[in-house]
C-alpha cells in the first residue's frame, strides 16, 4: 500500500467528530511564528496548517526503535534497505561501459588518476582516484569514496586547482581544509573524488544548477540525490573491482551535502566498511516543522531548496535512523547536533553488539556538555540562525574535520 | 513495474557503444543557449545535458496515440485514469464529516452561500455557492465548478471584494473579467467557486505560499496538484448531493492554474458533463526542453515553481492527452496554442464519435492562422518570451473569456 495512503488513513482514524463552527474564527494565533488555529474544532483554515497537521501525525514505516529485539534489529535494516533501493529509483543498467583512465599526473607522494565512468546514456561523469606511492595490486590499501559539499568539487577535495579539469596546474598552497582526498592519500589511502550533479565538471556551463537539474528529475519521478548517488554507486562499484583497493576496507566519507549519498549507498551497501558523516546530524523532519518564523514579508522557510527533495523520504525514516541503520559498521559524526540523536544511534550500536563503533564529536564551540543545548523537542515558530543554535551548530566552523577524522582512521586501520 | 525503471531501461537499449575520449572536449558548443555536447561519442558532461538528453528519449506511456481503433481509444482513456489515480495519491476518506453552511446572503437574482469542507482530518476548506433565483429542487440547473488561476481566489470569481470572507461588502463595481463564477450564475447556472490550496482564505497569514505548502507535501510523496485537486473533488462530489442542482450536467471550468486540477477531475470522473480550460494549452515536456535559454548569471529558465511539480507525471501523459482523453465530453479550450495540438485533440474526439464537442479559439492577436506559428517542434534555446510568442499566447491578454465561454454554454445546454 501506498506510504502516503497509510499516513493519511492513520490520521484520519484519529480525527474528532467535527463540529460546525458556525462563529468561525481566523486560523492564525496573535503570534504568527507559530502554526496555531483559533478553531475549537482544531482544524486549519490556512493550507500551511494543514499540512504542518499531516506532516506531525507522521509515524515514519522505518524508524529506528530502540526497543527493537536483535532479531528485529535485523530484519528492520533489511527493510531500510528495500526502502531505500524503493525511493533511489536506480535504472537496471545492464551493460554500462566500464569507466575509462584518461590521464594520470604525478604529485609528491601519490598519483592522480583522471577517469571518467558512463553510468547512464548520454552522460559522462569523471572522478579522479589519488593512489600512494607503493600501492599496487601485491600491496592494496583501504580506499576512500570522497564526496563533497554543496558547491564542492573532486579538485577541491583532491587539493588540485578549481576548474583545472586537465591537472594541468600545481597542488594549491597551503592546502585547503575541505581537501579531504588529499588528507586521506597523504594517510596511505587511496582517495576517490567524485563530483556532486550538476557541480564543477558536470556543471552547466560553469553554472551550478542545482535546481534546474533536479526538478527536470523529478519531472520524471526520481531526484537529485537519486542520479548523484548512482553516479557514486557506479564509482562505488568499479572500486571494488580495482586490484589496489583492499575491497574489504573501502570507507564513504562526505561532508555536507555528501552525507546524503553516503546515507544512500551505506543503506544499499553492506559491504561498505566504514563511514565519515561530515556534518551535524540532524532530524530533517522536526526541522521542517520549527522552522515557522516568517521574514519580513510573511514567507516561512523551508530548510533547503530541492536538491534535497526525495520524494516520499519522509514516510519512511529520517536521517538519524539512516545512521543508526549503518550499524555495526564504523562511523564518525563530526559536526554534533543533539545528544537526544547520537543516543538514539547508540543504542543501534549497542544492540549490534559493537558500541565501540560509533564515534561522534560536537563542534568546539558545543563540545563542553555544560555549553550545549539538550533538547528532546526543538520549539517551533524559529529561524534558521535560532535552529542551528538550539541544535549546536556552528555554521562559521563547517569544515572537513581532518582534526577528528585523521586520527579515527589511524585507530580504525591499525 | 517503476515508470522511471522503464524509461531509463529504453535509453539503455538505445545507447551506443562508447568510445574511450582520450581527446576529451568541452560539453557545450559555442552556443550557450542551445544543451549540445561537442563529443564525438554524443555524451554530455553536463548533468543538465544529461537529464536533456534522458527527458528528450521520454516516451509518455499513457501518450493518446491517434491511431487508436475505437476499442484502443476506450481501453486508454481507462488507463489514463488509473494512472492519475496513481500519481494523485488521494486517500481514502472513509468517513469525512459533511460540508456545512455558514451563511447566505442575498445579491440581485442569486443568493451566496458560503460553505465549508472539511476534506482531511486538520483541515477546513470553505466555498462559495452561488444560486440563481428560482432554482431549486424542483427547478434544478446545471451547475460549474469555477477553480482560479495562480493568485486568484473565489471571492474574485464571485464578483465578490478580495480578502472579504464574511461576504459582508458589496458585489465589486465594474465586474472584474476574472468573475467567471458570477457570469455562470447570471446565465442561470449554479456556480461554486472553490480557493486553490495556500491561496486567499487557504493563505498562510495573507501570504500566499505556494511554494512552501508544495515542498512539504512533495516531502511526503504528495504534491499541491494532489491536494488541491482533493479538495476539488470533495466539493465536485458534494455538488451531486444537493437537490437543485442538475446532476447529468455539471461542468468544470479552469482557469489558468485551475485547469490543472480540471485536468485531473476530468480524469477521475466520468460523470463530468463538460469543461472550460481557460488557458492556451502545451505540451509541458516540450517546454521544458526548450526553455533552455540562460539569463546573464547563466541561469536557464525552468517555466514554473514546484506548485505545478508532479513527481512522475511526464513519464505518463502531457496536457494534450488530458483533453484528448476528456472526448466525447464536451470542451472550450479559450487561449490558443499549438493548431498541432489541437489537430491531436480533434483526432481524439472524431474517434469518439462527436468531433463538434471540441471547441477552441486563439487570442485575439492569433486568431487570423495567417498570423500564428504553426509550428511542429518548438526550437531549442529559447527563453519564456520567445516561447509565449512561438506558440501563439498573448500574456498580456490572459483572462477568463466570458465572450467565448459564455455563448458556448448557451450552445451547450440549449
Amino acid at each position: 500500500m501506498n506510504r502516503l495512503l497509510i499516513l493519511i488513513a492513520a490520521a484520519l482514524a484519529s480525527v474528532l467528530p467535527a463540529a460546525a463552527q458556525n462563529n468561525r474564527q481566523a486560523s492564525s494565533s496573535d503570534d504568527p511564528a507559530g502554526i496555531t488555529t483559533a478553531r475549537p474544532d482544531g482544524r486549519f483554515l490556512s493550507s500551511r496548517g494543514t499540512v504542518q497537521h499531516l506532516l506531525k501525525q507522521l509515524k515514519p514505516a522505518n524508524a529506528f526503535n530502540p526497543s527493537f529485539t536483535k532479531e528485529e534489529f535485523a530484519a528492520w535494516q533489511s527493510d531500510v534497505r528495500s526502502a531505500m533501493k524503493e525511493l533511489m529509483h536506480y535504472p537496471e543498467a545492464g551493460d554500462l561501459p566500464s569507466p575509462v583512465r584518461l590521464k594520470t599526473v604525478k604529485r609528491e607522494g601519490y598519483r592522480i588518476e583522471k577517469w571518467e565512468s558512463y553510468p547512464l546514456p548520454g552522460s559522462v561523469v569523471p572522478y579522479l582516484v589519488l593512489i600512494p606511492d607503493g600501492v599496487d595490486a601485491t600491496h592494496p590499501a583501504p580506499a576512500v569514496l570522497c564526496i563533497p559539499g554543496f558547491g564542492g568539487s573532486k579538485e577541491e577535495m583532491a587539493g588540485e586547482t578549481e576548474s583545472d579539469y586537465d591537472l594541468s596546474g600545481a597542488p594549491v598552497e597551503p592546502v585547503r581544509k575541505n581537501a579531504q582526498a588529499l588528507r586521506y592519500v597523504q594517510k596511505g589511502l587511496v582517495a576517490v573524488a567524485v563530483d556532486n550533479v550538476s557541480c564543477a565538471e558536470l556543471s552547466d556551463n560553469g553554472h551550478f544548477d542545482y535546481l534546474n537539474t533536479s526538478r527536470m528529475l523529478l519531472e520524471i519521478g526520481w531526484s537529485y540525490l537519486g542520479l548523484t548517488s548512482w553516479q557514486d554507486w557506479n564509482v562505488l562499484n568499479w572500486m571494488k573491482t580495482q586490484p589496489y583497493v583492499d575491497t574489504g576496507r573501502i570507507i564513504v566519507s562526505g561532508f555536507s551535502l555528501g552525507t546524503e549519498p553516503l546515507m544512500v549507498l551505506g543503506a544499499l551497501d553492506p559491504s561498505i566498511y566504514a563511514f565519515v558523516y561530515n556534518d551535524f546530524l540532524c532530524r530533517t523532519l522536526e526541522r521542517i516543522l520549527v522552522m515557522t518564523k516568517p521574514d519580513e514579508k510573511g514567507r516561512r522557510p523551508f530548510p533547503n531548496t530541492i536538491e534535497h527533495l526525495i520524494p516520499g523520504f519522509l514516510t519512511r525514516f529520517d536521517f538519524p535512523d539512516l545512521v543508526a541503520a549503518l550499524a555495526p559498521r564504523p562511523v564518525i559524526c563530526t559536526e554534533g547536533g543533539l545528544d537526544r540523536d547520537f543516543d538514539l544511534i547508540r543504542k543501534a550500536y549497542e544492540l549490534s553488539g559493537k558500541p565501540e563503533n560509533f564515534t561522534f564529536y560536537h563542534y568546539q564551540l558545543f563540545a563542553d556538555p555544560k555549553d550545549r543545548k539538550q533538547l528532546e523537542h526543538v520549539p517551533e515558530g524559529i529561524d534558521r540562525d535560532t535552529y542551528f543554535k538550539l541544535v549546536n551548530v556552528d555554521p562559521a566552523n563547517h569544515y572537513f574535520k581532518s582534526e577528528w577524522v585523521l586520527p579515527w582512521i589511524d585507530r580504525l586501520l591499525k
